[in-house]
């Protein structure tokens, strides 16, 4: 039986899904792995607001409690890039694994954190950063490692899925965003969702982990500059990879067409060009079919074709499950 | 730089596919991976067939060359469970990795393979078995193993689907098998395949991986079984994993329902209940867009929710590139 001993930073939406999925899987990962999962401190804002089901022994406001103190790996659930930044640096210097769902700052200095890691002998797990529960991460890095990966394409950000579908059915961009804060897919500021710049984070995490060559160019257009009206006269840029099965569905022909926001990677010369941007897609478009708060990606290799995966992108759960996921890879 | 020479067992549509794959990814892995891919001997039939871009001299009619050969690692790409079997236990006796896309021998004897490299400290690579290129082993044992797993739900079984995607066009089962047979998708004997048998052997696998209960009930109900006639009027069991998204496609309530060869593993009381058999799916409902000879698979995690994957299920350079990324994963 092998200890793991958890230390959490941050125990909002994604920490406390951890906590409590932690409690939920202990006795199965336990018996299947032979690990036994221990929650160490757990770095909040505010110890005295009340979090059921969680030890208060283990709350701390004091990033050091958790980072100097007695754990084997460190998960970072903070968000943002400055304090997470120096909260895994320090936990990589005192040669932690990290575990991290936060993809701004992996796009932001994810190559320094990774040359850190690997110089300290640990490693950095973040399958949670993209398409919450969907292993695209672990798609890419081992399942697909053996194939020269050609493009991807996919729907990364939940929120303006959601957002997308409702204006597909006929609401303005402003009441399907209240709807969706109200449902609890929207941050109380959903401007990194809707301007395409989430999205453009985790296409650059995919970008990095499918292809050895330089991002040459970035191009990010929001849900609100023009293209997404629900107006279905003009198209965006078709979609590059199409992989339509050959025939439409049942009645594709009489179906009409829809609004998604397409994170597309692709190789141009020189190296790889990235866009997110609000697409018409025909109905038969397996990414047309993603409905809702759900993500779809589909990454095309030389020798395997399009591999598509799906599944929810976001939420507590799905995102903690991810990182424990990554937790129990270290094993 | 790491050297992993590869001994490989078999050169038909496999074995080939892989000795092609490696010689055109060999480049790029040496750049991204720091290993530098070698083939050792190769197990033919026949030395003297002509087998265009390999090096003759590598070829050997006999196993032992391979098998205790200068190899650090072994492909068993031979197929059926009596022969591979036998290659198999050596290899491990003799401490070398395994890799294999053998789901016969998988499903037959897979827990005394896996028990006997466990003790040799050496890994079976298996990604290749189950779909081809599409990465489920790897989703089951890695990125969704910090949830349970609730069920699993797929096309398996690619010959299968492309009959039933013709019959539902209106073609004769017979003829549809003569059509797939003429495209290079079916055996010159289809019986494992329209059986339901190759579907049951890889969800046997699927569910060993998933699940730490023991399978109690396994029902295998042939595409000539009654269930698979053109006709759309009696449906067979209803999905259990039933994954549509909340409202219908854009014309769903006029599309046909269609056919499907569905793989299926769900808990019941004291274990695991195993069934393959034709079922009527409504048009929406994601396997029913798995077209030809594609695979997909939904697996539902207790926090993640379902999860799709899909691709093609079969081939020679999918399944090569399965194998090689399992390769990389040793390293």
């Amino acid at each position: 039986m092998r200890r793991l001993r958890i230390g959490l930073l941050g125990c909002g939406t994604v920490g406390s899904g951890l906590v409590n999925l932690v409690a939920q899987e202990r006795d199965r990962i336990r018996a299947r792995y032979g690990v036994e999962l221990e929650l160490g401190r757990i770095l909040v804002r505010d110890r005295t607001k009340p979090r059921p089901g969680i030890d208060r022994q283990l709350l701390t406001t004091s990033a050091l409690d958790v980072l100097d103190g007695d754990c084997d790996l460190v998960v970072e659930a903070v968000g943002g890039v400055h304090a997470a930044g120096s909260y895994v640096r320090r936990a990589i210097a005192r040669r932690r694994h990290v575990v991290t769902a936060n993809k701004a700052l992996l796009a932001a200095t994810g190559a320094e954190l990774f040359a850190a890691a690997r110089r300290q002998g640990v490693t950095i797990g973040f399958e949670a950063s993209v398409c919450g529960g969907v292993p695209v991460i672990g798609a890419l890095r081992r399942g697909l490692a053996g194939d020269t990966i050609v493009g991807i394409r996919g729907i990364l950000n939940g929120t303006s899925n959601y957002v997308l579908c409702r204006m597909d059915e006929g609401m303005s961009l402003g009441d399907a965003v209240k709807l969706a804060q109200a449902n609890g897919f929207a941050e109380a500021d959903p401007t990194l969702d809707i301007s395409g710049q989430d999205a453009a984070q985790k296409l650059r995490i995919l970008a990095e982990l499918a292809f050895a060559e330089p991002i040459r160019k970035v191009t990010v257009i929001g849900l609100d500059k023009g293209g997404a009206r629900p107006a279905r006269t003009h198209g965006a840029s078709p979609p590059v990879l199409d992989d339509r099965p050959g025939r439409p569905l049942g009645a594709a022909g009489t179906a009409a067409p829809r609004m998604r926001q397409i994170a597309e990677a692709r190789r141009v010369p020189g190296g790889i060009e990235l866009t997110v941007e609000p697409r018409m897609l025909a109905p038969d478009d397996p990414l047309a079919q993603i409905m809702d708060e759900q993500n779809g990606v589909i990454i095309r290799g030389r020798a395997v074709g399009d591999i598509r995966l799906s599944g929810r992108g976001a939420g507590s759960l799905p995102t903690a499950a991810a990182l424990l996921s990554d937790i129990l890879d270290l094993t």
